[in-house]
């Protein structure tokens, strides 16, 4: 593992996608690996950290996820915007070569049966939470945050550095079509009785 | 109804969300009116429109919502930065003059029994799809989208033109306690086989 990758607690974890970005979400079962993105992918709960992703009947990771129980939630950067555009919309049912082919590189992390994506910003290992009328109704599918780590040249200290890292960390928000917005100026509210 | 606020047909209505902004719940019910901010709202489908919104068994907006039926999810801009920081950390039950106090004004669709939020760039009207296991386990509940609509000045031609508009349009992405990222530069990734 890259020595720039450091843990997240648990009670932060929600904070690595708060902000909306569209996320990869990777898998294993049986010998293969795959990795789609995902626009639809949203925090759910605090404590334990929970997190709802919607994963098309149309794709192979939703097999993998079905059949394995467990998949990762990643943040991927501005400097990934070809890969996460070509992740998600190519399926590996027409190119079973998709990862080499884009060049996703896959890292293992000991411990965790599951593929992570190399140069991400942020890692979520999530646990299935079985729900069958959602997944076959909505095609929702509910995932409990069972560890989670970032880069630390862009989360550290429990907090996005967006404002202070290199702007080819940035995340990337999907609108549609490979039109995506990159995240930016760090805006503060006011908390009233905390000065 | 302000003379910039347009239609957005629904194919395209999950555009208004899919970059992941928090957004402003509203709802009505027996005469009362209220809004709360929320991070973990996010598209669910395209046709039609659905999306998912997460509202705390503490909210007041959650009781509205459960009781009439339907809600108003709209995205707020850079502009409303601190309104949205308030409606999110302060409940009805503790400030009955919530909206007022923080200036929150409200508006009228002809046809919609909802209250809309001013000032906001995009408004999806929803009925609520009852679904009480998911509403009740996780506070997760499910809109189908009716009716859309979004200021002209910075979505036009079912595209979001936050590179064109005023920086005060900008949306805004929560992380946590205050602290926001407002949405920055946009990012095309080519399109294969598109030229």
């Amino acid at each position: 593992m890259d020595r720039h990758i450091s843990p997240v607690p648990l009670e932060k974890a929600y904070r690595l996608i708060n902000h909306g970005p569209t996320v990869l979400v990777s898998a294993r079962h049986d010998g293969t690996d795959n990795v789609m993105a995902a626009a639809w992918a949203c925090a759910l709960d605090f404590a334990p950290p929970k997190l709802t992703v919607v994963l098309d009947k149309s794709t192979k990771t939703r097999g993998l996820v079905e059949q394995s129980g467990a998949f990762v939630i990643q943040v991927p950067t501005a400097a990934q915007l070809q890969l996460t555009h070509e992740l998600g919309t190519t399926t590996m049912f027409d190119a079973p070569d998709k990862l080499e082919r884009f060049g996703a590189t896959l890292f293992q992390v000991e411990g965790y049966d599951l593929p992570f994506v190399g140069g991400c910003s942020a890692w979520l290992a999530c646990r299935l939470i079985s729900e069958p009328h959602n997944q076959q109704a909505y095609d929702l599918f509910i995932g409990e945050v069972v560890a989670a780590w970032a880069d630390n040249r862009v989360f550290k200290g429990g907090h996005w550095q967006f404002e202070h890292a290199d702007p080819a960390w940035r995340s990337l928000h999907h609108v549609a079509g490979g039109h995506f917005y990159a995240i930016g100026e760090a805006l503060h509210a006011s908390n009233d009785g905390e000065g």
